[in-house]
């Protein structure tokens, strides 16, 4: 192929029209780069699914030319696909310090021991066949966040990575705005962006916000201080630990995946901790409530999480009181709105005082808002635009502020999942599709519950199920044992004896209809059976169960 | 009982510590009023559950002291639950025009034909036994909203209903503040109120604000606009058909509730609706697009409702489309954030523009916050305040902001429901607790699915059932068929064939295992087979499904 030929693919394969499972392949000739490879929680009706990772099917059906996995940083919807995608695909993989640090435990539990990870650092430039990627510096609600530039023969992609343009960052790390404007001085082709915020106006607040409003808190509070946040946020731990330093008071934490987080943060150098400041909860009443801070999991309401049991009595070393003050440092993800209320409603029923309305400023996002998105549109003011990561209001919000900056629409790519943008020189446009879509991931089984089992499970979960099991002798054709009735979810069986021997009355019915009739295939009888009684108990109940007939052959 | 021994008992029945199922006893020695009759929609985890009602076996047990109903207005969560009330005991209702005339239908659809219907205007007082009920217009967000004062020889009873301090109602009819005024300067003994929105700060906008929002937009609309609100909201769609008059637009009105609610309060004269300008869902395609305006139902993204099916495709007469702007009146009710989120993608997916953030003010809440709530405590000055309609949260936050303005603490009665909070001439105190609850309902059945049901329906949901038949010859103790295997919701069967032999496997084993015992007994061999299944599945799918032994015995 000649080079005036040559073009670049870009293929969305998780995160558009979605918040969560981002993943994207960028194909020149014979070299793909995937950026990231995020997993995303099953919503509502996705009944006992655990998590729900992209659709690689492209990359396994192209993985000679797979050549590197970019995780931009280290939260679950950017890496918690990286297990599953390695077993079918063992390729090279790229981030910084502390994103390898948090994902090496994960890969060590689903026995991955041979992955090759390479550190990179903002400004690192890494050769991958014909393209060079260049890493920069952003900020975002996790230390050691970077964006990506690729460097191809066609021009220069550029992804923001999850972004905010935070003036004064925990770390004193700021987004680097001067390698974002050389980029753009030397021209972008293709940009990709951050949409998650984009229909929020104005700008996102610094964390540092968060950290004066601890200072506040702190100053004020009398009794403990319970702390809960997201686990992998570093940066708002080690406020509240600077702030506990700041006050005289000493800090636990607590909660495994936070515990985690901070040993390897603390390990890698991005936690500033004062000596003798933490302390085992073990050792917790030991202190004046005045002299205690506890940062912990929950802030999401999540059932099994420390601060619920917490708030429920359940956990082993803690229990909220009152004369707490417990601070939500987090808002909840669409979807845990309720559980999160739950909560606050246990902990004031504990007699806490609890912290959680947003304009306490207890909370600020990690994703740039309308105001910042602007200012990277006008930094780098590429030829064409694609909005990704974000639910497709998100993404046309975006795609929206673009053309409002002088954009072309033409050059704006509302994608899809599993969209190929080929982009030319010249011209861009969706070429085609390859498949994307939602692998489901239930237990050990990767993909292998689809709609026919989430159907059932949707009926089985309203109303129950009715199995009516019979024996049958086939030579004579008669019954020989039940019909018998088992039920579960549907009623109480032992306060609806008379609407089971009803239902078994109209089985009889069937089956007499049908030995009169010489009926004698299954499948007939079965739906005899069923019809009657699904029609009977719904007029006695109101409700459908799901009617499984059974029949034993002798 | 002498006069001086008597009390007061107010029991709270429901929607305190949640939103919703709002209901409240009054006793005066043989004397009982009830407040609001409401029912709730069923939390996620009451799975197949339809709504959820208060438990009135209090009421019941003294049927002959229920004297009456008082509906504060046409609510759901205040009338909702009195269908199944008033069969248990009927007893004469009270409300505004509006709230009767709403209920009717659904008292005609439960075939109630002979309840005793009392129309109330504000300032309206009836006496009941030794009570006075006295009437008080208040506004909200439907019409004809009431609160009301019981005169009872002890002291005045006041319950402000679900209020807000509007200022500018569409219908000019304020909150009753001098009756408040009045009744305070009175002397009010108790008094209960709204705390829906007491954990938010200042004041909760006017009703205008959002006539204004719909006049800007519509001056600046070129294609259809379609509005969708909450279909009880008869002054919101009443500002949809005045600005649409305005500028000179038809209006239709689509979705079976929303029609209904403006036939009635039309009916009833709340409504003010230019001659000619309604116009049947069929004819919307002969007028131009800029003459249009579409009110209509789906403003919690319900997924049968008019505006799901016309952003799905799927609605006869209405299709969205390029040009059109949809308009989210309302803010989604905890629990349905992600069904609005879905609907706003699915009419952007179509091409229309969808007004839907909170800070267009397209929105205005039915409840009063902070300042509005400061503002009835001080107009009242209760001696006993007892904060109603709310989350365990909001009755602290509105208890905390009485306290603040000088009510004692021990005269503030955080309850629950079922508290029975005595009141007597000198003091007040919780005297005990009568059964209160949410009772089930489900289909045709009210009360019949409980804890076993439920439990039984969330493990179908998480990883479906496995079904394991057997027919045992009873004299020879041997198996004469089977074991058959039936699974729903687990795996797709035609992709587990293995797994399912494998599962027979386990099963004839634990069978030769019991035969060999002689244990004959069908408990300890269903005990077996589960035991045993129960591991191997989990080792192979890392799911656990409900594992259902099924012997006939012939």
């Amino acid at each position: 192929m000649s080079e005036h030929e040559a073009r670049l693919h870009i293929i969305p394969l998780g995160g558009l029209g979605e918040i969560g499972k981002n993943m994207l392949a960028i194909r020149y000739q014979n070299t793909i780069v995937v950026i990231d490879a995020g997993l995303m929680f099953p919503e509502e009706e996705l009944l006992g699914i655990d998590v729900v990772i992209p659709d690689i099917s492209y990359l396994v059906e192209n993985r000679e030319k797979v050549k590197a996995i970019i995780l931009t940083h280290g939260h679950e919807d950017h890496v918690g696909a990286l297990p599953y995608v390695l077993k079918e695909i063992n390729v090279p993989v790229y981030g910084s310090r502390l994103t390898l640090g948090m994902i090496e435990g994960k890969l060590k539990e689903h026995q991955l021991n041979d992955v090759k990870l390479h550190v990179v650092n903002p400004r690192d430039k890494v050769q991958i066949d014909d393209i060079i990627l260049e890493f920069f510096r952003v900020s975002h609600s996790i230390p050691d966040s970077l964006g990506v530039a690729l460097h191809t023969p066609l021009g220069i992609v550029l992804h923001t990575g999850d972004i905010k343009l935070d003036q004064t960052p925990v770390d004193g790390q700021v987004v680097d705005f001067r390698k974002l404007a050389e980029l753009g001085e030397k021209g972008v082709l293709v940009m990709l962006g951050d949409s998650t915020n984009a229909d929020k106006t104005g700008f996102t607040m610094s964390e540092k916000v968060v950290g004066n409003t601890f200072d506040e808190l702190f100053g004020k509070c009398e009794g403990r201080i319970i702390v809960t946040t997201f686990a992998s946020n570093v940066h708002r731990i080690q406020q509240v630990i600077s702030t506990a330093a700041k006050y005289g008071r000493k800090v636990s934490v607590i909660g495994r995946s936070m515990v985690n987080n901070v040993e390897i943060a603390q390990r890698l150098g991005y936690m500033d901790i004062p000596e003798g400041i933490m302390i085992e909860m073990e050792d917790i009443d030991k202190y004046p409530p005045q002299e205690i801070v506890i940062v912990t999991t929950g802030s999401q309401g999540e059932p099994m999480s420390a601060l619920t049991r917490m708030a429920t009595a359940d956990h082993r070393w803690v229990g909220i009181r009152p004369g707490d003050t417990v601070i939500i440092s987090a808002t909840p993800i669409p979807g845990n709105e309720k559980l999160v209320a739950k909560t606050v409603d246990l902990l004031f029923r504990q007699g806490a005082e609890v912290i959680y309305e947003r304009e306490m400023g207890v909370h600020v996002s990690g994703h740039a808002a309308q105001e910042e998105l602007k200012i990277l549109l006008n930094l780098i003011r590429p030829r064409y635009f694609i909005p990704v990561h974000g639910e497709y209001r998100h993404l046309m919000k975006h795609a929206k502020l673009a053309e409002s900056l002088g954009i072309p629409r033409h050059r704006i790519f509302v994608a899809e999942n599993g969209s190929i943008i080929e982009v030319g020189r010249k011209k861009a446009c969706i070429a085609g599709k390859v498949p994307a879509g939602r692998i489901l991931v239930d237990g050990l089984g990767v993909g292998d519950v689809g709609n026919i089992v989430l159907r059932d499970r949707k009926q089985l979960s309203q109303d129950g199920i009715m199995i009516v099991v019979v024996t049958i002798n086939r030579d004579q054709g008669q019954v020989v044992a039940g019909p018998d009735i088992v039920t579960r979810g549907f009623v109480y069986v032992r306060e609806s004896e008379e609407l089971i021997e009803d239902a078994k009355a109209r089985v009889k019915e069937a089956l007499d209809f049908c030995e009169k009739r010489n009926i004698t295939e299954w499948a007939v009888i079965k739906a005899q059976i069923r019809d009657k009684l699904s029609k009977h108990l719904f007029d006695k109940t109101g409700r459908r169960p799901m009617i499984l007939p059974i029949i034993m052959e002798i």
